[in-house]
């Protein structure tokens, strides 16, 4: 593992982190909000299907409060100062019925579009796999081809310093990653 | 399905296109090719877990040869041209052998990462499903808990007019994409 970036790439992907110290008095613009979800609107995916699937809350409405409900405990402890919360879904099934295992896939393509615009605008996002996706599909109703994925936190990154115990130590921790020989299993760039 | 983007998001995102027209005289330099690969490995991941696995041939060698190889006759009459092939594959089991669902979602931010970066760098990226995972698995000798699941071509975009029939239909029809209202489900900003 290592935490060097060995050669220069774009600045907002060196600089994307997942913090948690959001600034709880933050609130986000529907522009940026819109801006953010056009971002992952245009992702690419197999035969343009589409999978992704979002519900927006922002902090007081009741679709955050619902999505916040999800989350685990942890995670409910910090992401609540978020300014929105985004319940990201993919339809895993094709029209006929027949499963799409790409749409996982396809839904990270679009998640990814969608936090790059978010960080290119200021704002931060923290994406958790660590909520109850039934209980999400259950809040929102959603028919049996659409499964909850992840959940999206975007806000205005806060002081460090608010957090304590775990989450501040994760929050000052450096970010690590394989080296590029681990990842690279052939064909490694000289 | 609506093609205007109703609002501005990042350039590169509003340029990035999938297209099919590589230069065949083109090639890239290795600095490049490990920018590229470098934003794919700064990518989140569901516990920093880092699923993502690539093989990268460069036009005219083995890896590129194997990875064409496993393309359908379709993609493989216009990615013969690309600069470099990458086959992506996703470790989609945790080291105790159960299953890791949210691999394939990973592997997705990762490649997002990835083309941002070429297209941020004046390389164009198209990423293909229609390729045969098996013989991939076969080809490269992949372990049971390394699963292929798509091919990018990366290179120079050439003129569109060298390519014919349904090839130069696809290259100049306009991007489309389903409307905002149909993929956010809940709180759509006004």
């Amino acid at each position: 593992m290592s935490a060097t970036t060995s050669t220069p790439i774009h600045p907002v992907l060196t600089n994307r982190r997942s913090p948690r110290s959001f600034d709880a008095t933050a609130t986000i613009s529907n522009e940026a909000l819109l801006a953010i979800l056009e971002a992952a609107r245009w992702a690419p995916s197999a035969n343009n299907f589409q999978p992704w699937r979002f519900h927006v809350g922002v902090r007081g409405d009741e679709v955050f409060t619902s999505i916040l409900g999800t989350l685990v405990p942890f995670n409910q402890s910090w992401a609540n100062r978020a300014s929105a919360l985004v319940l990201v879904s993919v339809v895993d099934q094709n029209e006929d019925g027949s499963p799409r295992p790409i749409s996982g896939f396809d839904a990270g393509l679009a998640v990814s579009q969608l936090t790059f615009e978010a960080h290119s605008r200021g704002q931060v996002a923290h994406q958790m796999a660590g909520f109850d996706a039934a209980k999400a599909a259950a809040t929102f109703e959603l028919p049996t081809q659409i499964a909850p994925i992840v959940v999206i936190a975007i806000g205005t990154q806060g002081p460090a310093e608010q957090l304590e115990g775990v989450l501040l130590e994760r929050e000052n921790a450096p970010r690590q990653r394989k080296d590029l020989a681990e990842i690279v299993l052939a064909g490694l760039p000289n």
